[in-house]
């Protein structure tokens, strides 16, 4: 194909790929190297391993051949380096042979901050002549071996060369992933700490979610359980199971979601208070603002949880109300409604952060749903649980031991949340607000000719 | 690095950006031009802004420096227009520095259709010997100063030359964001309405489920709150909150499903009555094919609040059936299960609508899930309305005050649309409208010796 | 536009585009020509179509000529081929005139495997001067004439000419989809297979739960309903449609979902058994372990099923209990929350199996979620199944005919699993395993000097 030199349009620069497969090297024949020479070979490659004892080194995939570092290197473009980054020093006795060459850093630590710099800087700096690109790292043994699956289509690379990072895209683009550039080679030390990362952005909310959930199973444990089996001798301990968690969940669910207001509501008091949105927020509250998402689903989880129809049938068969009371009706189906207008307007939040969803939307929606429609179900939310105790606080049996009911503890973080959003609505605040966001400085004055552009 | 110029199949073209990093010029100091500097900053780029007043512009991130527009121009070859657009006509002064300069427009309007061309195209008319980018522009300020969250992750960008679009996409790669080319300048004004627009597609089936949800909860008010207050005194007013809406939901519910149903149905008959699939559709029925996945997501929320456990519960509570009746446990039991399956595959339906689950799709298997699943779940759920009202529509109670009972109103739109749809599956019609959709025309024969390929 | 020759950074290459729209070429007028150049003309292109009758060849989109098939080729540098593969072997005579061009082959086949062959590379074999591009034959013709909806953005293409796919791919770009490059022209036959798939990796799953299904419901037909009936001439048949149901769903659910973990333990003691994993697995394995994710998603959609309210409700009416005993309530609760548990750890794999979600996680957290959690919910889910049973397999009431109940049956399953997985993490297993999966192999020993590096 591709005979004809005179083509105007399109040049026949790479089509000779079609005729004669490129030969990869790979240096390290372990078992990365091998599963990556293997999975090389089947989408039409040629491979070569550099080996310091090519006669020697195990079982390779049929159709390749091992030589010597030098040669192997000498034969392609392309060197995949799959050995440990501790032996890496050998390759700067090779620099001569690696000039110009591409070199795929594909290597992972066992711990974070174990160097001082990355894999691939540290590549860089042995070989300075040759283009590193950190490639293909973020992948599982498992994937590179049988090809992209559901979960791992995506390959991060970074390098200081466009070209480089070109050549190493077109060869994870047909080995059928997909390829996400993360600039230059800065931004290794970041991929190479990808795959040791579990839920990092999770931990703050679960340990938050974790305390607030053994502490009211304490509160209530002592309330409800002990207190009756102090007082009355009954041993109605089986309630820890269901009826425990029942009274638990709602609580936790609504004070999570109330932290997860919190914080904006205070950052805009603290831009208020300064005049300025130019100064940063203190770091406690950067890390705070940062993982809203996570607070706000681990409450969908536990809204979630109490919403279980199992729980609710016998949270029902409890409340027996045996006369007929028409205002006791209006609150007791006012009770119900703002709870399932609630947790509909919740389960609509939680489908908007699917990334799939998110991204659909532009900034303007996906703020007025996440804001707008956030405030409302946590006001929809706060009022369902103020029904729910209604006058129950009047009554001294609510009070054993000298105890605040659950409901009542639950109660404060949300409404201090909502009536400081509802202070921030006043026209006097909102104008001022609104003007610090623009850029308006109490301290400087901006060059007013320049009006700044607002998004 | 790449001090060896011999390399042959990756010649060193960029990679001096990771030696000293690039400039780029911001024209403005206002809100933005601040926060996208400061961005550029922490990625590595040096920023230089032109101002009218470089000495007297307020405070800008640390590290850059202002200068004329004139002398800033000069020394970058990209350039940030970060003024609003009123002040854009001084720019035309500027044409010969900006020759051949790439000109990234990120402005935005407060409303649509201010102008008569998009404000990329203005810039362009004002300075044709350079490169418009229109880019940026769908980010919101804090996305562009903290760099991308999970919600904006994606840059969309259009213009006229190549070169200039990938310069641009280059620099949104290093600041960490995906980009989405949309083509060339003609797509700016798409690109300007995007931030401004709320759910555009939304907004019909919104009015139309807000229409059909007043009209029904009115239409059961007078049946059964006002009607037994009038005739027999008793005040049942707190039913408005639970019992009613449960009323009003599932009957919203069907009737918009078959909505999402009903324009596929009289889009086949017009075709078969023309005789042609290539005469476009009237308006009104394009607006209302467009706006199905939005009508199905709708009644798929009202089906979900209608099979709320607890609104389940107490209607369950409500139908005390006390003798034992063969018959009626069949019938009953065959309404709960039809309405369980049509639930289902309802929630199936929506999972498909997700965007990263339907692109996972082939068209015929969206098309299966969306069209053959789909008539299954109407069918399904108006099998559950009509065992629900059985022989209720026997009884004279069920006509007060001259009224037909709110399920027999439902029934009537799923029913001619099934009806219609079991028309459309008789062999000679299926056959007709497959030959039309294949391109078979009544009026114009077609060349029959190059066939036609259908999908 | 760009009048600057001398401008360094950006060459003026195709800024061309936007003042004369560049022609493009198809050949075929049939409804898929006519569709795509419809939508090709609103994109800005000029369309010329290539016919054998140009001046008879049907209703044309205005604004667009037919002329002859080489007088067309010569007028563009890309040329869509909309003929069924039957006629393609006219273009051998058109070699010359299209020596050099580029040709998109959108055509697909109405059956799998019809040809030795891919349409694509039997093009490329009766032109091999032109470079052949497979493209846009996912789309539904719907799509083309209309343009992207939220199903279909992507176009998938395959070529060995990487201009001649750039060149393609900026058209699609153009046209607002989204393109996605699979390889070599080797692709085609598998671009071409994609349309006509319908769901074929969940066929083996579809066929095991609808097997299950259909086996239980027969089993506890005879079990419950039938011997009822012979044994005291009671007819309790109604009962299929939602009591039987709901004691199969629950059943066939655990059933899968250790049917989903069954393979993995399978392939550790295989692997142990052999003492390498450079082995391949027998191919029922291999597919078995294909499948594992469609297993669990059934196995979901079934426990939902099972936990639907309504159900739920009629479940816990019918087994009132009436005297109070602690014991009886502990296990009772304790059966309600290890169900309630299990269920939402169910959602939560359901969840992170969404595309969107899984690509968002790392390698470790995903298996991190799918085994560590996955097998909690197992374990739950089992529990949850022994404290329904308890001891009501001591009683000779629950062996009619001398079957076994159905939650002893469906308990088989996934205790094998349990106690096989519980085996493979005893400290002796766990390490063997371990160094076999790191590479080490009991027959060959690997080269020690180059370790090989793991994820």
């Amino acid at each position: 194909m591709s005979k004809n030199p005179e083509s105007v349009s399109l040049c026949p620069l790479n089509s000779a790929a079609a005729t004669e497969p490129e030969p990869l090297c790979i240096f390290g024949t372990g078992d990365l190297g091998r599963s990556l020479g293997q999975r090389l070979l089947q989408s039409g490659y040629r491979v070569v391993y550099g080996s310091r004892k090519p006669h020697s080194c195990g079982p390779l995939p049929p159709g390749t051949q091992a030589m010597s570092h030098s040669a192997a290197a000498q034969s392609a473009a392309l060197v995949f380096i799959c050995i440990h980054r501790e032996h890496y020093n050998f390759l700067e006795t090779l620099a001569p042979q690696l000039q110009g060459k591409v070199l795929v850093d594909v290597s992972n630590n066992l711990k974070k901050n174990l160097y001082p710099e990355a894999n691939a800087e540290y590549l860089q700096r042995l070989v300075p002549g040759a283009h590193v690109v950190k490639a293909f790292n973020t992948l599982s043994a498992w994937t590179l071996q049988n090809g992209p699956s559901d979960a791992n289509r995506q390959v991060y690379l970074c390098g200081n060369s466009a070209e480089a990072k070109q050549a190493v895209a077109e060869t994870a683009t047909k080995l059928g992933f997909t390829v996400l550039d993360r600039g230059s080679l800065c931004a290794a030390r970041e991929l190479e700490d990808f795959p040791l990362q579990l839920f990092p952005e999770w931990r703050l909310p679960l340990r938050i979610a974790v305390g607030l959930t053994a502490f009211f199973y304490f509160y209530l444990l002592i309330r409800i359980v002990i207190y009756t089996y102090v007082q009355k001798g009954d041993d109605i301990s089986f309630r820890i199971m269901v009826s425990l968690a029942n009274k638990v969940f709602p609580i936790v669910s609504l004070i999570m979601l109330s932290l997860c207001y919190l914080p904006g509501v205070i950052a805009a008091f603290l831009q208020l208070y300064r005049g300025t949105k130019y100064r940063r927020f203190p770091d406690w509250l950067d890390r705070w603002m940062l993982c809203r998402k996570q607070l706000g689903l681990l409450a969908l989880a536990f809204a979630f949880l109490h919403k279980h129809p199992v729980v609710l049938f016998i949270k029902i068969k409890e409340n027996k109300t045996s006369a007929f009371d028409s205002a006791l009706a209006w609150r007791s189906d006012s009770f119900l409604s703002t709870g399932i207008l609630g947790f509909g307007l919740y389960v609509l939040l939680g489908i908007t952060s699917l990334p799939s969803v998110s991204n659909a939307l532009s900034w303007r929606e996906f703020s007025f749903v996440q804001s707008k429609l956030g405030y409302l179900t946590l006001f929809f939310c706060t009022l369902h649980t103020y029904l729910y105790g209604w006058n129950k606080f009047l009554k001294p049996t609510s009070y054993p031991w000298y105890t605040l009911p659950g409901y009542l503890l639950c109660l404060i973080v949300p409404t201090v949340v909502l009536v400081l959003k509802f202070l921030l609505l006043l026209p006097c605040m909102d104008r001022s607000l609104t003007r610090i966001r623009q850029g308006w400085d109490r301290t400087n004055k901006v060059d007013d000719g320049e009006k700044s552009l607002l998004a």
